[in-house]
């Protein structure tokens, strides 16, 4: 046992050198790819894994391109990102064992922020050593842990597989962050088939590691985007009038988006979170970006935000005679976890020994485009949950400092080998 | 000469009893015509007088009923008020002396205002008994002295008819305040044909009485409106996302139009004045009322307020979901004096005893509907003109307070006199 | 039976003809005195009812005035109206058994609301003849039931006086619309010994009549006040510079207030639902009044709201220079009832078989001042309770043709005396 | 004469290729101390030219590192940037001919401008090759001119030095643009016992070459100014509450900075040209940056409009609980040319054939930090004037593509020339 907490440790590790932003996982695709390769899998790339048209929030191509370079420094194979560089990142791994029986889907998210790692001296991944080699990019939201469970498993479906029944489709998913990702496997079909789905967090809730949740509740339905004013620059002290303001356009936005009315039904949320507007002090500002993001407690109450938002930045364009366009970058709805696979979890991870407290649910009160699957999922009357691992956080996700307490790592592969065993006795 | 004094001066008193605001002056065009009626003029009432369509800024019919009854008790006879009761009020009395000759035009407006008269012992309509007479109403503006000034040119010119030339139109023109009624004068074609144009205001400029100014500069052109946004009310905890807020609507449209850009090409003015919104603390607004006005040193620039006001606020409606209405109230573009009437006024009044200062032109500052009576005239090739005769102010106009110095009746008179018989000679 | 439900109809239609708007119930106060006086009851009037300066939200003199010659010419007896004729509304009646035993508590609140009735053929009061006498007042909330509830329980308490132990408290209380009048009986100490409090109030839910709730979860905590921005006139032409504009201070509190940041920890509602500023079209508004209300889950939610409202309006004042007022008018916390009187309502009310469907709880959903008068009995140790008795309303509560169900009155008496019953076996 | 416009354009050439925005004119400041060096006059540079703490707009010192570096590559000697490395640059040159006379002073403003200048095959730089090394950086407003025409004077003034009286003094100012340097020359004490102050402008007006205005009117006075506020971070999603939100308090500043009143007493103008705010979509923005400028007709009339600032700054602060810092970058009076001194020119060209419309005034509709030269030249009763050297403007100045005229190079310099002799005789 302690030789497979080591293995996984390893693999965490590895990841965390070179954590790449969403749709850049160049490096990262190859590295899971050259894992499952010597294994029993279909393995699939590039615009076999998702619909291009479907994919929202692209970095820039100068992103790509630098990307690129560092993929080639590392030793990725040009042959191979020939698949990936134009943001088809991900790996998809079917494995049909040939005998009648359920189909089986696992979600792993694999990008990293664009953070920059903390270098001080009580940062374990510094002092360990395993710190991100790529400056401003980080895995600080335990996503190379969910690389390391997914191979994991992998490994431990391709190992029995000739004790198992029915099919199982692993999904090394890109660009999470921002909830960018999952629509465009949702979209290429992967979820229309599936009978029982599941996803998991490490960290999330601050309780002792060896808590499980068997599900979770409170997914926020998120909209992102951003959005663009085009307006008309003029010399401010000679001609004022002959501009249309971008600068004001997105102020009065602003403003206003803040200003939606609360709504009866349930918690809602607005943000702009960041805004860049005008080039010169003395010029009628004719450019203006905002990063947005609406959410609700429903998806009904996300979208009555998002319509509001759309109305008040149409409003807020007329007003100073500016073009606008809004960029949709991420969605996610909510969701509900399916409650026999509560229940089906709980029996299957009776007899695990690593854990210490079993919920049945925790409380998420955030957004992740894995419900987005679920959604899916459900809709096709399969089955859906989403588990949480816990652990004791120094510092929170999408901090400089965060770091995952490596011991949920065996905890997570555990409960998905003993689910994937119940799965095989009860279905 | 004091008899003619005394007369000019109990004309005005006896105006200054029945002040009456703009289309409601059933009283005085009753007065006016009688006084006009025993004369060689030819009358024009009613629809005769102004095109209805073309009048701005009516008051309510309750307001027209209670006029009506007021002028009934009064003495007005009912065939009389068939004519004036619907707000087509004003006399135009012509005169065509049979002998060619230019044809002259004169404007005097009539309305009054709805300020309540002090009834300090310091003011002189009070200690001398010919204060208002209708409660919150007031001739504050001066236009008592204006009717006056006009009848007396009547009988001046019907006096001495034999000896004049050419053609004679008197305008007593209605609702001159809020710059409402001279566009549906203008519009029924009476300064089409004209030769030389002249009007004048009392006081405005605070220089010892004897002073005359031949013309006028610095007429702001200006556009009067109210905005009245209707939105959808809702119970502000219940549900307050059901509400299209009203309130919200009409501040927004407020604080933009402050925001307006100032004008390159010269002074403009945006105020919204007044604004009443709502029906109750926990109840979202459905409905706003505003009373806006825009000003410009030039026609243009005045346009170019309205139209960005119009923007702004239907955007602010459509930020808030609201249906919105702009209610034209009043109009009056910039205007020049023509040069030519400068030297003409000059050389008519070279005589004159009772000027101790002559000037070319003072400044106005203000909005006057008399400049779409002069647009006209030029645009037709004719010649316009606006007097001053400035007195010391204790009170400015709209005041109160506000009295005359009686002393420029007579010299209000004289100057208009020597104008007539200086172009029967010169033209 | 049917004979008391009619003497409760007959007290509560008669309370319906002359409803009075808060802190002017001079004849409503009248009438529950006279109603009292036989009984062995010690009666309360005046400032031994309330603590005078503790009231918020008084109506202006003139509404006094009006109020006194109304109860003059009802018949109110000049002497009564010196307790009540400045505001000091409302009737306590203790009752001291003499013999060991709790204090009991109950609250009645008696005003009525600024609403026209409904002449509607369809509406009861109308076709019975029993409607609102005083045109723009009307008991559209039910209290008109709730006094006649209150009157039946001292009369019953009165009757089996020598059955009784401890002590008896009843409060008629003033002005409960817009949350103003139970602070002030609060700060004269009336609640600081109270062993059971109740409170209670007619329909709310559209539920079948026979509906009963032992407690109402849900009371939002709200804080209502008004707020008066002054600032400096100026001509809108000549010197707009020379004002400070209170309509903007006024529209840009309405704005930013609506944008207070959402708050993770649960529901908050703010709404300006009336704006009255500004005086002409032409001058720089020097006014603006608003109406203003917040409300939150949680008392510290509403007072992070209404903290939120200061700073963002005096920062709007200060923006604008103007002075700001920001004037109290009322203040309710939210409330929890206490789970050990839900259990004796219950087993007080096992016989009762008006009762057709017992709840433990209903939820409110809205503000009510009893909530003050809970907090106090809590925090002295006492339980309290606040029941509610639905019943299928055709149209909600405030609207113009609201009217009761009757026969609720009742149920509601039968199950006031139950639980005095109960309490006296089993304290 | 061919010789002598020839070495104008080749100067002129020189300082084109190496422009260096504000305070960073280390190679410039240089290049003008080698080029007087061999000269009689006495030379000062560093804390001997301006007043260091008087500076305002600041580069960051990551900026003087760069241009410290250039320098020095360039072939700068550390010695002598030691004088200017810190942002004090600038040369003064002085002369005294030890005969009684005037003091003549003239002023040459030598930075450039933070633009790219244009490659475009039709931009005469480019294609002969004497287009800024200095990428993104550009004499773009024709200060290389202005450095031109000051180092022909100083050698002319130096040739004829035994017949001249009185005594010289030629600034050489860094920092003109955005309105940064003039005043901490000024503070230093130069302008303080000046008999005659002249400076001008190349082109500015768009007129044929060979037009000379002998003076300048419509100086706008000026303030540039930037603001920063911070608040407080929060994440957007689970406690938008615990925010304080610097991008909505930029946006409230940006919006109520436009609807600063008008002034009835003249033009004034305000714009917010840039705004960065925010760091991430899901996180309350912590920070906002905005670059600021108000105007005025007079001085007053920008004071005006910099105290309206101040306060709405504050007060958007206030109303989300951000602190701010407001921080000068610049400031410019207006001025009024002396009319002796249009005479004086006037007089002093009669014979100048270079000129073919010699004009007393233009009109500059901008602002110029000479004007708190000029008002400290006019307060010590000492002479001042404003030149300026019209051409036909292909494309305006501070366009990546302005280029000068060069035949004003000679204009210009025969102008300066000739006012020196005539003030030698007339004085």
């Amino acid at each position: 046992m302690t030789e497979l907490k080591e293995q996984l440790i390893n693999t965490r590790r590895k990841f965390h050198r070179f954590p790449e932003v969403g749709f850049t996982e160049f490096i990262t695709t190859y590295e899971i790819y050259k894992a499952l390769k010597p294994l029993a899998y279909t393995l699939y790339l590039g615009d076999d894994v998702l619909l291009r048209s479907a994919r929202v929030g692209l970095p820039d191509d100068s992103v790509f391109e630098k990307s690129y370079d560092r993929a080639i420094k590392y030793g990725v194979p040009k042959e191979f990102l020939e698949y990936v560089k134009e943001g088809t990142t991900g790996v998809i791994a079917t494995l049909d064992t040939g005998r009648p029986g359920p189909h089986f889907a696992a979600r792993f998210d694999i990008d990293g922020l664009p953070i920059t790692e903390s270098e001080d001296a009580s940062h374990k991944p510094k002092t360990e050593d395993f710190i991100s080699l790529h400056h401003g990019e980080m895995h600080a939201c335990g996503h190379d842990g969910h690389i390391t469970t997914g191979l994991y498993l992998a490994e431990y479906i391709n190992k029995h597989r000739d004790q198992l029944k029915g099919r199982f489709t692993l999904i090394f998913q890109a660009a999470e962050e921002s909830v960018r990702g999952a629509k465009s496997v949702v979209e290429k079909g992967w979820l229309d088939d599936v009978d029982y789905f599941f996803s998991s967090h490490l960290g999330i809730r601050n309780l002792p590691a060896g808590t499980v949740s068997a599900a979770t509740t409170d997914f926020l339905a998120s909209t992102k985007f951003d959005v663009k004013f085009s307006g008309k620059s003029a010399h401010a002290g000679v001609e004022p009038n002959a501009g249309n303001n971008s600068l004001l356009a997105g102020s009065l936005a602003a403003l206003n988006l803040n200003a939606i009315a609360r709504h009866g039904g349930g918690s809602t949320r607005i943000n702009v979170g960041t805004m860049t507007a005008g080039s010169g002090r003395n010029v009628i500002a004719d450019q203006a970006y905002l990063e947005i993001e609406t959410r609700g407690e429903t998806k009904e109450l996300n979208q009555y935000m998002f319509n509001k938002a759309k109305t008040i930045i149409q409003a807020a364009a007329d007003m100073y005679e500016n073009d606008v366009e809004i960029i949709p970058v991420g969605e996610a709805p909510d969701a509900e976890c399916s409650a026999e696979l509560i229940d089906a979890v709980k029996e299957a991870v009776k007899n695990n020994n690593h854990i210490t407290d079993l919920k049945d649910t925790l409380s998420f009160g955030a957004s992740e485009d894995v419900t987005m699957m679920m959604e899916r999922v459900l809709e096709k009357n399969g089955k859906a949950t989403y588990m949480l691992f816990p652990f004791e956080l120094e510092y929170g996700h999408h901090h400089p400092k965060f770091d995952l307490d490596e011991s949920v790592l065996l905890l997570a592969a555990s409960v998905y080998t003993d689910i994937v065993n119940y799965l095989m006795k009860n279905d």
